[in-house]
C-alpha cells in the first residue's frame, strides 16, 4: 500500500526521532525550563533573521487557535479562506478560545483570498456600531488548503489591506515547509517581512511525531500568551519532547529538505495524472497536495494496484493526493506506471 | 418630523404604560415570583394553544440568545439566513452564549431560508466527523430582515428538514406579531404547529417599552433555562414590570391590531413609492419594512419635507422605511402626497 | 402585609415612574441616541464631580458582570468577599462573562474584606507563574452584603492594596445610595477618589423599575465595554426608557433621600429588636438591612402579625429584615408595637 | 545532581519509548484510526475489569478539564479540594473548558476531601435556586495533592455524598498509579467500583514522554467529547504517538512497577528525614511526595551535596521531594548518608 491519503499518516523522520531519544537522557527542568525549550526563541529567530517568542504545542489547531485568541478580543471577527482549517475542521475551536468571536469564512479562487476582495468586505463593515463584531484578525493558510502557494508580494497585499483596518495577521502554517520550499525564498519573507504577525509554525505533517509552535513576531513571551496555553491544557510539564522535535525540525534545513521532497512527489505526481486525458487538476500544485477531477475508473485502478487517497468532497469524482515527506521514488514510479496503464486500459 | 427609521425609536402603546403603571402598586415577590409573572404561561399558553414556558427578557437579542444557546452546545452549529440579526447585527453574542458555537449565514431570496438549499448544506456536512461543528439548530426569522413573512408551509418545510437532522428550529419573533397580522393564521400555525421548538417573542418594536419573552414549546420550566438567564444577567428583580407589559401586550389582541396597523401604513408607503417611475421595491412588502431603491432626488424630497429613513447598505441607492405600530393617517397622507410632488417635479 | 423580605419587592417611586412616563412622548432616536441617554455623562459626572462614562443595563448582575469583564482577562482572578453576589448570588455569571476567570471568595468580618488579609492572601500568589490565575480585580460590595458600609478610608486602603499589585478596583453599588446616606460625605469620595475605577451604580433597589449603570471613572466611552454590551444581550433598543429612570434618579438628591429614609427605618427596627432580650444583631446596622438572630417565638408573632422577612441561611435562628424606600412611619409604628407585645409575652 | 524537584523532570521509562519508535514504522490512519488507539478501549477495559472509553490526550490539565467539562455543564459547580490541581494550579482551565462553572475549593486535611464536610457543604446549596450554581461535579485526586492516597472505602463515601445530590465524580488520577501501588488494590476498586465516572488517567509523571487519557467508565465513546476533545486542540493527527505510550504503559503492569518503586523510594527517603529530630513530616507518605518541614541549614546541606528539590509556599521551612519512577538506589543511599551527616552535625 502507498499511502497519499494525508501527510498525517506519514511516521517521524529519523532525525526527529533520534532527537527525542537524545533528549530523554537524565531529568530536566519542567514546563520549559529545560535546555531544549530554552534555546527555541534563539534557533528560531535564527531561521526567521528576527527576535521571536515561541510557544511549542503539539498539534496545528492549538497553535492556530491560540495565535488567532492572541489577536482576537471576544467581540472580534477572524477573516480566514472559507476552506481554511479554523474555518471548517476545527470544530469551532476559534469561537471557543476566543471566548465566542466571529469567525468569517471568505471566498476566493484556489484556496486564497484576494486582497481587493478583502478590502471590499472590510470596506462594508463599521455601519453599525457596536452591533457588528469588530473585524481585528485575518488568518491566512500557507501552503492553503488547496495546495497553493501565497507569494511574498501577495501576502504582502493582503496584510497591508489587514493592517490599514487595524488587523492583527495570522499565518496558519501548517505546512509551511511546503510553502517555503516552493517560493524558495527566506523564511522572513513569507512571514513578518510580508506582514504576518503570528504564525502557526507546523512541523507535525512534514516529519515530527507531533511538534507545532506559535511564533510571536511581535513580542517577546507574553504572560498573556503563557496563561492562554496554560488554560488551553498545552502546557507539557516535560516540554523538552515537543522542543527536541522543533529544534531537530529547522536544524540544518531539515524542514525544507523534507518539504522539497514532498512538494517534488507531487509534482511528479501531477504530471503524470495531466497525461490522463480525462483527469483535470483542479487547483496549480504548488505545494505536496494534488487535487484532481478523476474518471472513477482510473480512481479504482489506482487502489486496485495499491495507492490511497481521499475522495474529495464538493466536486464530482474529486480526489486528493498528499504527498509525504518519506515518499519513495519507488512508489512514484509505480504510481506513474499505473496511470500509464489506466491510460492504455481506456 | 415623521420617523420611519426603526419601530425601535416609537414610543410605547398606552394599554402598555397604563399595565405598567397598574403593576406598581405596592410590594410584589421579587424575581418572577410575582402575580403579573405567574400568570404567564397560562396567558400565553392560552395565545398558543399549548402549554409553554415563557421567560421574559429585556432585549430582542437575550430572547435570541437565551433560545439559541439552550438549543446549541458548544460543539454545534447555528444555520441562519446569513441578513439574520443573529449572525450580523449582535456582535458575536450567539458565539458568546453558547460558548463558542459556529454561526453559519444562509444566503436565500428575500431574506428567507430555501427548504431545497438547506437541505443541500446540511447533506454536505458529516463528512469529517468530530472536525465539523455538528448542526443543532435552525434559526429563521420572522417577519424576516427583508420584511418579507414566511407562511407557515415554508415554515414547516424549513422545521421538517431540521428535525430530519436533529435539529432544533428556533424562531425570531422580533417582529411576530407583523407576521401573525400578514398571515391572519393562528399564532400557533405560525410556530409550534409548524416546528418552532424554541421562540424569541418580540413586543418592544411593537409598542412595549423594553419586554420579549423566550417561548419554549418544548417542556416546562427547565432548570437550566433558568440558570442560563440568570447567569446572562437576564433576570429582573423586578419581574412584574416585564411580565405586566407582556401580559398587557397579548391581552385582547392588542399586539395584532398594533401590528396589523403598521403592516397597512408600509402597505401604503409602498403602493405610494411604486407610483415613482425609476423606484424599486427591493422585497416584497409584507409586514411593516418597505426596502426600496429611490433616487437620491427623491430621498431629498422626502427628507427635506421630514420624513426620516435610514440608507441601507449593500444595493446603490437603496433605503429602509419601517413604520410604526404609532404610524397615523397624517403622517401617511403626507408622505403620498410628496410622493406625488417627488413625482410630478421629476 | 409589610414586607420586609427585599428591596426589590418595593414598587418604584412615583418620580421615577413619571420620569418614564414623560420620556415616552414621541419618537426618539435607538441604542442609546436619545436625548436621555446623552445627558448621562454629563448628569453623572456632575453627581461624581469627574469624566465618567455611563452605560445604562436593566439588572445589578448585568452591572457587575459587564464591569468586572472590562477589568479581568480570561486568565484573570477576582477577589471579593466570600458572601459577595458576584460569588454566591449570579451562577457563576462573572465567570461567563470574562470568559472563565477565577473568582475567589475572601472570607471577613461584616460582609467586609480586610486589607491586611487581602494584602497577605495577594502576596502569597505568584509562585507558580502561569499554572495561577493572575490577580487583576478586586471587587467590594457597598453597602455589604452585611448590611454593613465600608468608610472612605477603608475603601482607599483596600484600593491601595489592590493597585499596587496592578489590580483594578470594581464596586458593586448596588446599594450604594444607602452606603452614602449613610456616610453623609460626597459620592466622589466614596467611589473614585477611594480608588474605584468601575462601579455598579444601582437604582433598582432604591426606587428605580429596572435601571442600573456601568459607571467607568477610568474613561470615555470603551468600544470595547459598548460592544460587551451588545454581546451580553444588554444594550436597549429604546434606551430612552432606562436612562430616564436613571436621570431622574440622581435629580436633586432624590436618590440619597430615598435611601435615607431606607437607613432611617432599619435604625428603628434595629432598635426596637435590641429591646428584644433574647435577640442579637449579627452585624452593625449600617443601611437598609437588618441582620438578627430572633427566637422562634418572637419571629412566628411578628409573622403573625402580617411582617413578613427572611430567614437567613448559616446562623441558627438568623432573620433578616431589608426596609425598602417606601417604608411608612405608621408601619414602624406597627412593628416596634409588636416587639413591645412580643417581649411582654416573653 | 540528584533531582527530587518533581517526578515532571524524569525522563521516559525505556519500555515507553521503545513503543514510540515500534510504532514510527510505516505509515498509519490519522486521528485515532490507527491500530494502537483502536486498542486502547479494549486494554484499558482489561485493565479495568469494565467496558471505558478512552481518550488520549498529551497533558493532565487536559485530560482533567476535558472530564470536568463533560460532567459539569456551564452554570454547574465542581467541588475539589482547595489545593487541587484543578482549584490552583491550572490558571482557570476548568472555568474555560466548562464556559464558566464554578469551582469551589473545599478544606480537608492532607490533601483530602471529608465526606461529612461535604454533604455539609452540599447541604447548605439549594436556598436560592436559580442564583446559585448548581453542584453538579465532584473532583478528587488520586494520589492526592498532599502525597496521601484515598482509599477505596473513603472513595465510596464520598462518590455515595455526589451521587446523591445528583453530581458526577471526576478522578484526578496523574498519579493513580502511585495510588494503586500502595492500596495494592484491582484498579477498578479504586475507580469505578468506589463510583468515578470519569478518570484522567496520567502516565507523563510516571514513565511517558507525555500521555494521558480521559477514561469514561458511563459510556462508549460519545461525540460530545469526541468534539470537545477536537475544539480543545487536544487530537492529535498523528495519535498512534500518544496511544503507543499508553499501550506500554499498562501492559504487563510496567505502570504499577515503576509507581511502586518511586513510593517505595519515598518511603525510604521520609523514614531517613524522620531521624532528623528538628523534621516534621506534614502529611502521611503513601505516594512518590514526601512533605516535611525542615531545617534551613539542613535543607542547605542537601543542597549542597547535590540534592533537588523544592521548597514549599503556605507553611515555614516546608520543603517537597519528589521521587521519580527511576530513582537508584545509589541515590538514596547517598540521600540517607548525608542525612545521618546533617544529623551528626547538628
Amino acid at each position: 500500500m502507498t499511502d497519499f491519503r494525508s501527510d498525517n499518516e506519514a511516521p517521524a523522520a529519523p532525525e526527529i526521532v533520534e532527537a527525542l531519544i537524545a533528549a530523554n537522557r537524565g531529568a530536566a527542568h519542567a514546563y520549559g525550563a529545560d535546555a531544549w525549550s530554552r534555546r527555541l526563541n534563539e534557533r528560531f529567530g535564527a531561521v526567521f533573521e528576527t527576535d521571536v517568542a515561541v510557544y511549542p504545542v503539539a498539534t496545528g489547531t492549538a497553535a492556530n487557535v491560540l495565535s488567532i485568541a492572541e489577536l482576537t478580543p471576544p467581540h472580534g471577527a477572524v477573516y480566514c479562506h472559507s476552506h481554511a482549517h479554523a474555518n471548517v475542521d476545527e470544530c469551532g475551536a476559534p469561537e471557543f478560545y476566543t471566548g465566542g468571536a466571529k469567525v468569517i469564512g471568505v471566498a476566493g479562487a484556489d484556496g486564497k483570498i484576494d486582497p481587493e476582495g478583502l478590502a471590499d468586505l472590510l470596506a462594508a463593515t463599521g455601519y453599525h456600531g457596536e452591533h457588528e463584531a469588530l473585524p481585528t484578525t485575518l488568518s491566512v493558510t500557507q501552503a492553503t488548503e488547496a495546495g497553493t502557494v501565497y507569494t511574498p508580494d501577495e501576502l504582502r497585499r493582503l496584510s497591508a489591506v489587514a493592517h490599514a483596518h487595524g488587523m492583527g495577521v495570522h499565518m496558519d502554517g501548517a505546512r509551511l515547509a511546503n510553502a517555503l520550499a516552493r517560493l524558495d525564498c527566506r523564511p522572513a519573507d513569507a512571514t513578518w517581512r510580508a506582514g504576518v504577525d503570528v504564525l502557526s509554525f507546523g512541523a507535525t505533517k512534514n516529519g515530527a511525531l507531533a511538534a507545532e509552535a506559535v511564533v510571536d513576531f511581535r513580542r517577546d513571551a507574553s504572560p498573556t500568551m503563557l496563561r492562554r496555553r496554560m488554560r488551553g491544557g498545552h502546557l507539557w510539564s516535560k516540554m523538552r519532547y515537543l522542543s527536541a522535535q522543533l529544534e531537530a525540525y529547522v536544524a540544518d534545513g531539515l524542514w525544507l529538505r523534507l518539504a522539497a521532497r514532498a512538494n517534488a512527489g507531487a509534482a511528479r505526481l501531477a504530471a503524470g495524472l495531466a497525461t490522463v486525458p480525462s483527469t483535470t487538476l483542479l487547483h496549480p500544485v504548488e505545494a505536496n497536495e494534488v487535487f484532481a477531477r478523476l474518471e472513477p475508473a482510473v480512481a479504482a485502478a489506482l487502489r486496485a494496484r495499491g495507492f490511497e487517497f481521499h475522495d474529495w468532497p464538493g466536486v464530482e469524482n474529486a480526489v486528493r493526493f498528499v504527498v509525504p515527506w518519506c515518499v519513495e521514488d519507488a512508489a512514484l514510479e509505480r504510481f506513474l506506471a499505473c496511470i500509464d496503464e489506466a491510460v492504455a486500459d481506456a
